[in-house]
């Protein structure tokens, strides 16, 4: 079987996650051939773990190296564009981690990129879009089955952190180091899933709360409401405060409500479409006749491994990847705008002033705090 | 057995009801002996129902008759106030509809004529306080069970209501009749309860679209941000465009999260103090240990039947009420301060700009629109 040469770049937390996934032969069209990491300790990991991979401390050194076909890019947010520039350019296939970038300026040049090479597979790792309830849902969406959206809700606050996880790493949970809290590192897959089912807003107005729950410099808490092009409304709420937290989407067409909640999704069908049914309807207090039901799904739910076997398939003989890294813009959008919102105090259309929250962003890390560097690595298992 | 007299001012959709379950003998110390109606049909139904009873057309008249011990006021919002003062100056215990009010000036008022005459029993018709699932969630938040409030998150879309129930009354949905839409006409309870269980915020930042689903002049769709003085944070959505909507309550402290909907208590309760555990915990991804139940409650819901029996047992024994008809004002608070955070598109503090807001209501009562005027009474059966 022919395989692809895998570097992976960044074996941290979900790094070495991916990195035991493939070795234990979850990824058959996927072989480790190269690694990069800056601390000595997960490079000394790497080093017995694959004896034969060259390993290195740069990503940049790894791109380099001939050693690979593509590129695995999970390190600190800042750099997934510049490294995906860089493996573009080297002429290797990339895969890069949530989210896309801190800010959508510099998505846009790693898309630039992607654009000057399309013979090169560039996916985006949006490992909740395998999930068979969302993919479900958004089949049902697409079909037609909930009619005109009309409003959404989503209270996803069960992303709990102690702060612990906080004081885990330098990088975490900085202006400087990450670029943000709550929605760049827990939410971007909500925020996608969000722009995928419902579309982007046109408008957001939010207040993230910095440093509500724990010490850190960024939000940790985020309340956001929604406005979108037809005039359907939505709600965004998350934390990693709250314990023990909900993950509940409700999504409300013309035709019928959608609820995903505990790995189940529940939909309402009414019998007909609410906007003629407003009008022709001689009772004040009657509803359109409507329909429960337990939605049957898949029930599969192979999340990071099917976002890589994709990857590799795609490369391979060019079967659909899971996100194509060009969809990673619009959750970043999305992200953006809340922030944009909450630092101006007042609601910010889509898509933003892209410069205005560079230079903001900027001012923001020129003040951002310095932590100690510990060398811990968190098992992420059930965390994503 | 001693009975109050009771004058049920308007007899319309929720004041028929109220004599119908009185006629049926719930409410076994109360006897009807006057009505007021300013519809001659409805007069002459009351008449038929009631033979002994005093039939007036203006409730003032009846107020005034000398025919009953206690007042019950069922009339459009507006008039509300005007008519316990009334009653208050005429020796008359007072049971009032909600809301209390349009605006809070008005009820402050109202409260200051109950403060003058306090041998006089002054009730509020906040019948949802009587449901067996929020009392017990009240007695759990009171009791320490939740912790600190964190978050609430309200979505109360399940007000269904035609545009022939709009067209149904003259003075419905509009600024001149009825004052608001969904938030005084619908929400009242709701808007009640949460102050009940939360206590009013101190800020309030909201969104009320006006005749977004529906062919009327006030808002029929309302979401709602909301801040604490603790800084928990809360969300209120509330519509009657949505079929089949949604009832849910959900409220998050740091010992637990309780959730209301389908008539059901669901408790989260947390073996540790979030606060505690968040700075002690030695994992990054660990939460308190948490154990879920389904709350048991006494199955009570005995609704408008409980707040009538409450009002006749404290004219007669000094029971307890319901609700006290000075808490009344702090539900339309949070309405007056919705309306207005929407009208001014910013963030409003509580207590609100009071004469602001009258202000802006006597603007768009101005230029009210006029509706034709229809005979239409209809059935309220499981419709509050």
């Amino acid at each position: 079987m022919e395989k692809v040469r895998l570097g992976i770049i960044g074996v941290g937390n979900i790094g070495s996650a991916h990195v035991q996934n493939i070795l234990e032969g979850r990824c058959p069209e996927l072989e480790i051939t190269a690694a990069a990491d800056r601390r000595e300790s997960r490079r000394e990991w790497i080093g017995k773990r694959l004896p034969e991979a060259a390993v290195f401390t740069e990503g940049e050194e790894l791109i380099a190296s001939g050693t690979c076909d593509a590129i695995l890019i999970a390190v600190p947010h800042y750099q997934h564009p510049g490294l995906a520039i860089a493996g573009f350019e080297h002429g290797l296939h990339v895969m890069c981690e949530k989210p896309a970038g801190v800010y959508t300026l510099q998505v846009r040049e790693m898309i630039a990129a992607a654009d000057r090479h399309p013979d090169l597979t560039f996916g985006m790792m949006f490992n909740q879009r395998t999930n068979c309830v969302y993919r479900k849902l958004k089949e049902m969406i697409d079909g037609g089955e909930l009619g005109e959206l009309r409003r959404m809700s989503w209270l996803i606050t069960d992303w709990y952190r102690t702060q612990y996880y906080y004081d885990s790493g330098a990088w975490r949970a900085t202006w400087n180091g990450e670029g943000g809290g709550v929605l760049l590192n827990q939410c971007p897959h909500q925020l996608d899933l969000l722009q995928w089912l419902c579309g982007l807003p046109v408008a957001v107005l939010a207040r993230c709360y910095e440093g509500k729950w724990h010490d850190i410099e960024v939000e940790d808490d985020v309340t956001a409401f929604l406005e979108f092009e037809n005039g359907a409304t939505g709600v965004f709420v998350t934390t990693t405060g709250d314990a023990p937290g909900t993950n509940r989407l409700e999504i409300t067409g013309t035709r019928g409500k959608a609820v995903c909640e505990e790995d189940q999704l529940t939909f309402w069908r009414n019998a007909e479409d609410e906007r003629t049914w407003c009008f022709s309807c001689g009772e004040g207090f009657r509803k359109p006749d409507c329909e429960r039901t337990a939605v049957e799904t898949d029930g599969k739910n192979p999340q990071h491994l099917a976002v890589l076997n994709a990857f590799a398939a795609h490369i391979l003989r060019g079967e659909p990847l899971v996100a194509d890294g060009r969809e990673g813009i619009r959750g970043l959008m999305l992200s953006n705008a809340m922030h944009l919102s909450s630092w101006l105090g007042r609601e910010v259309s889509l898509p933003i002033d892209e410069q205005l929250f560079l230079d903001l962003l900027t001012e923001k890390r020129r003040t951002s705090r310095r932590k100690e560097e510990r060398d811990v690595t968190m098992p992420t298992e059930g965390s994503y």
